[in-house]
């Protein structure tokens, strides 16, 4: 864990709003620059990262005493349960030490090497997987809260704020996923989940803001397809949204800011 | 326990399929005609009822060794651990022994009293909490599983397919959610989500089918404001395709089916 440079984890208090859309296409953004990735999915009983990045028949082989991660391609290693289950209809029914156990294998017995980056995909909530990936990993950089705009959805990510405070991780900044859609027939716009959520949320908690993700079936087919869309429609306004929310998080005057805020604390 | 008839759970993959709104207005329904009904939330980390329910500022109390739920109406009585929290920010970060431990008192120790159905809510995975519940109740009747028509979602519940199979629970059908959005300016019809999935992973794995709800910003809005949509917006088309579900779940012949089916294996 000494040769990771950065360690950042994505997080949301609720389900369903993308978290690991985001995770994904962040790591497969930083590989694009060039820099060295991990990607760690400690989702146990729905991974969603093979899916996503079409590593879903890859399976993880060891390496003398470690476990090798999956090669999304040469700067991007991914680790996830999928690739340990051979089933995919197969559940998971554990309680909360297996999953501390097999986490912890996760982070001390797989070979990441030297990493600029490690983006690690939680589920959602503030239970076993959270923290036990936040005591492992013990200093990382922060983490990436992921919200809808809906109140039903900031309500549970203002928790997820609470809990970073209350583990000293810093909040690196909140991203507005499924933000507003856009007819294709129409061009009307219709917030389905009701507007500004998260926003509002990150200006009441001083949290950083990184922008709003529009609700886009292209990023919807593409998570089905296993193509990140970062990577295979880089041109589209929604790829410029989360172009521009991963660079606002990455910008180092906001890092300057959180750990100045932190230490004032 | 012995005083409730019925006791179905509500569950999912995964996270954000809109799994609480169904269970809210299952519930709802059900006491629309004319039934006993209890309503338990046991997402610990994310309790979405007492918001459903607009029930967001009221506390249980004790009666005399028992806890005695809050009242939606003179026939739904509701538990959920937001009910005994004081802080809406506050996270609780607690690993799976505590949680099993309020689940636990939820079941022993609330005054239920005779309830024609016990509605549960349960957070996504296959996990401690339902793993706890389904232990708990020891006889439901069985679950009804959400999900949306997108392939990473049907994955997820793929999985909760096994986990009920696994523990003998049977499976009462399937509901798909967030289906298909209809522009409210030109009336065209996109599938964000994609198409089909749930009806399909249905067919599959030879479970009843109860239906497709469309993704609709009103009923966002019902669940933002806490106003159950079954009962504010009865008319609507979502209305009428929530009544169907529901209806197809307790149709007789569907549960005589099933048991018989269980039976077999």
């Amino acid at each position: 864990m000494e040769d990771i440079k950065h360690k950042i984890l994505v997080l949301s208090g609720k389900g369903g709003v993308g978290k690991s859309c985001i995770a994904a296409n962040l790591a497969v953004w930083l590989s694009m620059q060039g820099k060295n990735v991990g990607l760690l999915d400690i989702d146990i009983h729905g991974p969603s990262i093979p899916k996503l990045l079409n590593l879903e028949d890859r399976k993880v082989q060891a390496e003398g005493d470690k476990i090798k991660p999956v090669l999304y391609n040469h700067t991007l290693k991914v680790i996830s349960i999928g690739f340990l289950i051979h089933d995919e209809n197969a559940a998971l029914i554990w309680r909360g030490p297996m999953k501390h156990n097999v986490i912890k294998q996760f982070v001390t017995d797989v070979s990441w090497g030297n990493l600029d980056y490690l983006i690690v995909d939680c589920p959602p909530g503030t239970g076993d997987e959270p923290l036990s990936i936040v005591q492992l990993l013990g200093n990382a950089d922060g983490a990436v809260i992921v919200t809808t705009p809906q109140q039903l959805s900031v309500i549970d990510v203002k928790k997820c704020i609470t809990f970073c405070r209350q583990l000293n991780l810093p909040v690196l900044g909140v991203i507005e996923n499924m933000s507003g859609f856009v007819c294709p027939h129409c061009n009307h716009r219709t917030d389905i989940f009701t507007g500004d959520g998260g926003k509002q949320m990150a200006k009441d908690f001083d949290v950083p803001f990184l922008g709003s993700i529009p609700i886009d079936p292209e990023v919807v087919s593409a998570c089905d397809s296993g193509k990140p869309f970062i990577n295979f429609n880089s041109q589209s306004t929604t790829a410029q949204a989360l172009n521009y929310a991963f660079e606002s998080l990455l910008k180092p005057d906001i890092k300057t800011k959180l750990i100045r805020r932190l230490r004032v604390k």
